[in-house]
């Protein structure tokens, strides 16, 4: 070979070099080569939706420091302000007037400026009491407004105020330095009690006359899932003072039995008197309360993925999907909130939102007999909890966060608390094969948009979905889970629930789930109808109606007016119509009665009660104790479904149509 | 360069390509590298679950060929029988007793014989009768018994026998050959008649007494989706008659008047007495009812894929996922079954399966007033349809064949009739975020394995749905698509419906699914429950109970037996335990009268009908056009949900839970 060959050969030989590594470097990429994505959807909303927006972190920080400037008070943090002291109880966004928002909506009217509502708890004053202001314009505030009197008919008295975090851990504290104590051998042997083992948890309305704040606490074994560990010890705990040395035990519960103190139950302990019934220590991880998966992690699940990205967008908080379109946002108190739903640019509702979570119970225990949980009162925007992917939404969805400033002075974030995502349904929006006339077949895909947040409001774990599908229905779904909450077994137990373990009843109860509704279909209209929803079976004798008419303008917050009254009282003067008053007997005592009652009814008739009070005959333990696993008990029925009102607008309900649903939580 | 030199750079360029082109080759497969995937579940069941599995089409040929060699009778192929030939109607398994089979199953017994149930017509006899073999053993038949007497209490009169398709060609012949041509003008000028421009659609019960076969045909324009067009001539046809060429008209009826014969028509319009209303000729596609997308296709919808693969196995008629197992069938008459339902090795269920769907339609027209449906009697398993994949069940579901023999002597097949496939919920089955004592997440994917047929009855699609949760819930779920029934609009239509097109008023309905839901929790149990379902609210007054308990070892395919009886008579000495009987008053009449007046009630009740009369004020035209768009009308709200008893089981029901749930038509 001579040189010439060799190094026209080596030429080659590059050049080959050279091509082979092209195809490697660009060979990577081939598998990309997907059909390119759709066009991303245009988003035709110009920054409007943002009327609607939360309150970023410098706006919440802005109105804080507008009114520790402003308003002439000596304002203490909420996270560790004492009942007498001033404090911001939350701050969120002030939603504009419909009018208002909808001139702007509609390109007749300027902006509405941006304004805040902040609740301010007024222990330092001669009359205490609980004060709204609205505070504007943001960014910059300027000036501030008491709108109390116009939303509340007057003061709202400083007793009504719910709880905040911080009186929590203040009673938490009174537990443990001078109620637990107070009977030391008790405490010991029988709640085998070492300063960090037990768990208090609070029934709700705090009293059963105007003035009251008294509240029972049951205690709980410490443990993971401690709802359903009770020990049979509860405390009623009077404090109602705004000096929190003055706060004393009205009344001890035993397994059974009451006592005046916890020096009472004492002597009676230690003189024998007592009918004790020790609970075994449950390990740390709660056992069979435990959220540790039962059996080793499996093959994957199936997934959904997006073989062309999202169908959707999301940008600030307006999100758009196919024909939808919706602005959405995060109440402290109410939780998820949907305004200007649109559906192929024309406006459906004003607005769709959460507004209340009642839970009604049973029980033979003092505490649980006397709940009347209504979450709104906790928050349920200010207990939304972040969101784990792949478990609480699909992997591929769009987190958003949430901020608000509740409890405390400081904005706070919970991360990736909202997710928006599509679902493919896996049944079809509608198909037909054609074995008559002519042979053909017609079918589509069925799915839909979900937005959805998960509020954890002690022992329950609300989903709140909004979901709009392709045929112009909008579906509001909660589904409850997390933990039942439940009494000490003893006595007639059964007669309030069902026992889910050795010593726990898990107690007879309804859900009440309210929506507020503002469809605007084919224009304005003035009235709303409120959707209400129970679970169970409450064949209500007497006074209660079978649809539940919740006005939904009420006062979610200071609800504690009269005696054991579970029920809003009505805001008055508020800019939506007045909705009429919600049931022919106002007498509190008489619904709570009627609703036992029909709980307890529903209970020994329901054929689809969770939970079986004892191992039915020919059911194997094994059984038995899976059914026990994770318990949700009472009269709950499998399938509640909506029960509504129109209250003039059913006319032109069927298109869009809208459906609210509850599904219990599922056994395991 | 010397050629040393030369050499030793080719050589390494060779080298260097060598080198590349094996990284090129290799690099290729670098994407499959997925983890492996998990160890396919174990199947332990040996071939027991073949006692439940269809027959072959080998098996069934063979039944065919023992029938036609040995009965002594001159059988003709049902596709081409007349009423006065001998034919075989249908041929399927017969399902081994529950004992025999249980013994089996469980170890103690032998496998029973492999029987199938042969329904024959026997139209060519001095005494024409339906006669119901079973044929065993096979695959090679020596035996069959006349069940008939056993099963039905005496022998079952010709008359009763559901239509076969070849009778329904007949009729359609009849209609097209005799009846048509008695109003030449009237067929041409109001009909717009061509010879095959009308679809004839047929009522059912046959007639109002005992003997009776006279049906109601109703004629619409033969376009996709005929069922909503209809031109409002309807003929009353009686074809009691073996002899075809015996079969008359018994009544017409044309835009709200009747009329004796079409001659009577005829005559009536050529005098003008006629309130002619014509419809304005549909295009081929329907138009509004055209199954085809409004929309063109945009991005491609999201998809489930399984990253490591199905997580359960189909093996011959047996499905086992995660702790379940169970083996699956198809009836021709009643549609999928369900036997041997296990969880975690033990029966918790003998038989689930569905029994029936009914419908109860009013309206103004005589075909629509006088329909109760009974789809058994035509055949919910004998009209599943084939699944279209990535529509009726997603893309990666697994697909089996239907073989089944009906209406003819020759098996056929309805390709992919079954599907199966695990669904990501895209909801937690349970989930908690602790944020009281201690601050844990825990939480589960929930997914649940579904075994999915699609029956076309008609206008219906029934999606029939039987679903295995994680948590041991077992669920039947029905969802029916497809058309909706209509009757011509005409007078005080709207009181029996809603008007949906022009001249189309969508009749008032209920549905009525009835599930066989044998449990055998914890041990056998002699009795079992039925679960029946209706959508509506049928506040029923007078005899009919707010409970429907539809006994359902009913005879399905012989019900024509008492005046207007849409209620099915009942199969005595069954092997089943014998249910009560379903209601207090078995006079039919009241029944209907209750039913309708029910729905009439229910419909200007209801506040989410399906559909709106007319527009409503406001509503603007475009609107009320889309809710126009594919209808479903009547008496329905949006989540109709089981209503069930339990006939003694009641105390073992919470676990494992069946729920039975329907969902109606989807507006688009």
């Amino acid at each position: 070979m001579n040189v010439r060959t060799a190094l026209v050969l080596l030429a080659l030989a590059l050049a080959t070099i050279f091509a082979l590594v092209c195809v490697l470097l660009t060979r990577g990429r081939a598998p990309g080569a997907c059909p390119h994505q759709p066009p991303a959807q245009e988003d035709p909303d110009d920054g409007q939706s943002l009327v609607f927006a939360d309150l970023t972190p410098a706006e919440l920080a802005q109105v804080v420091r507008y009114l520790q400037g402003h308003l002439g008070l000596r304002l203490v943090d909420a996270a560790r302000a004492n009942p007498s002291d001033n404090c911001i109880a939350s701050v969120e966004l002030q939603v504009p007037a419909k009018a208002e928002a909808l001139r702007f909506l509609d390109g007749a009217g300027a902006r509405p400026p941006r304004e805040a509502l902040a609740v301010l708890y007024l222990g330092d004053q001669p009359d205490p009491n609980v004060t709204e202001y609205v505070v504007g314009p943001l960014p910059t505030p300027a000036y501030h407004r008491d709108v109390t009197v116009r939303r509340y008919g007057g003061k709202v008295p400083y007793h009504r105020r719910p709880t905040l975090a911080v009186e929590y851990k203040q009673l938490a504290g009174f537990l443990k330095s001078q109620v637990f104590p107070a009977a030391p051998s008790f405490m010991r042997q029988v709640m085998e009690y070492d300063g960090g083992s037990l768990a208090a948890l609070t029934a709700a309305p705090r009293g059963f006359q105007s003035g009251d704040r008294i509240t029972w606490f049951a205690l709980f074994q410490n443990v993971s899932g401690f709802f359903v560990h009770p020990l049979g010890l509860e405390v009623l705990v009077d404090h109602s003072s705004l000096d929190t040395s003055r706060w004393a035990v009205s009344r001890v519960f035993y397994n059974g039995q009451y006592y005046g103190d916890m020096v009472q139950l004492e002597s009676a302990y230690m003189q024998g008197r007592i009918s004790v019934e020790k609970v075994r220590r449950a390990p740390r991880d709660g056992d069979f309360s435990s959220m540790k998966p039962r059996a080793p992690s499996a093959a994957l699940f199936p997934l959904q993925y997006e073989p062309q990205g999202p169908r959707y967008s999301v940008r600030n908080n307006h999100v758009l999907y196919q024909a939808w379109s919706f602005a959405f946002g995060m109440s402290v108190s109410t939780g998820l909130h949907l305004f200007d739903i649109r559906h192929k640019g024309e406006r459906v509702a004003y607005e769709i939102s959460v507004q209340e979570a009642l839970s009604v119970y049973g029980s033979n225990c003092p505490g649980g007999m006397s709940t009347r949980y209504m979450d709104g009162s906790f928050g349920i925007g200010h207990y939304t909890s972040p969101l784990v992917r792949g478990v609480d939404c699909p992997y591929l969805a769009t987190y958003v966060d949430v901020h608000f400033l509740a409890h405390s002075q400081v904005p706070r974030v919970s991360k990736s608390a909202l997710c928006i995502f599509e679902q493919n349904l896996g049944s079809p929006l509608r198909r037909h094969y054609s074995n008559l006339e002519s042979l053909y077949y017609g079918g589509l895909v069925n799915s839909a948009l979900v937005i959805r947040s998960i509020a954890t409001v002690g022992n329950y774990d609300y989903v709140w979905d909004f979901i709009f599908y392709q045929n112009g229905a909008i579906e509001g779904k909660v589904q409850a889970t997390g933990y039942a909450s439940s009494s000490f077994f003893h006595g007639d137990g059964l007669r309030y629930g069902n026992r889910v373990w050795e010593h726990t009843l898990g107690t007879i109860h309804t859900h009440f789930i309210n929506y507020k509704v503002d469809l605007d279909v084919g224009g304005r209209s003035e009235s709303f109808f409120t959707a209400c929803h129970y679970s169970g079976k409450p064949r209500c004798s007497g006074a209660l109606p079978p649809v539940c008419k919740v006005p939904l303008n009420c006062c979610r917050r200071y609800s504690q007016k009269q005696a054991g009254c579970w029920f809003p009282s009505c805001e008055r003067g508020s800019e939506t119509s007045q909705l009429p008053a919600l049931l022919p007997d106002p007498e509190p005592r008489l619904l709570q009665n009627a609703l036992e009652k029909s709980c307890v009814k529903a209970q020994t008739r329901s054929p689809a009660r969770e939970g079986s009070p004892v191992p039915a005959a020919g059911l194997s333990k094994t059984a038995a104790q899976q059914q026990w696993g994770i318990p949700h008990m009472g009269c709950l029925d499998p399938h509640p479904r909506l029960v509504w009102d129109l209250q003039g607008k059913r006319e032109i309900i069927p298109w869009p149509e809208v459906r609210m649903k509850t599904e219990v939580p599922k056994l395991t």
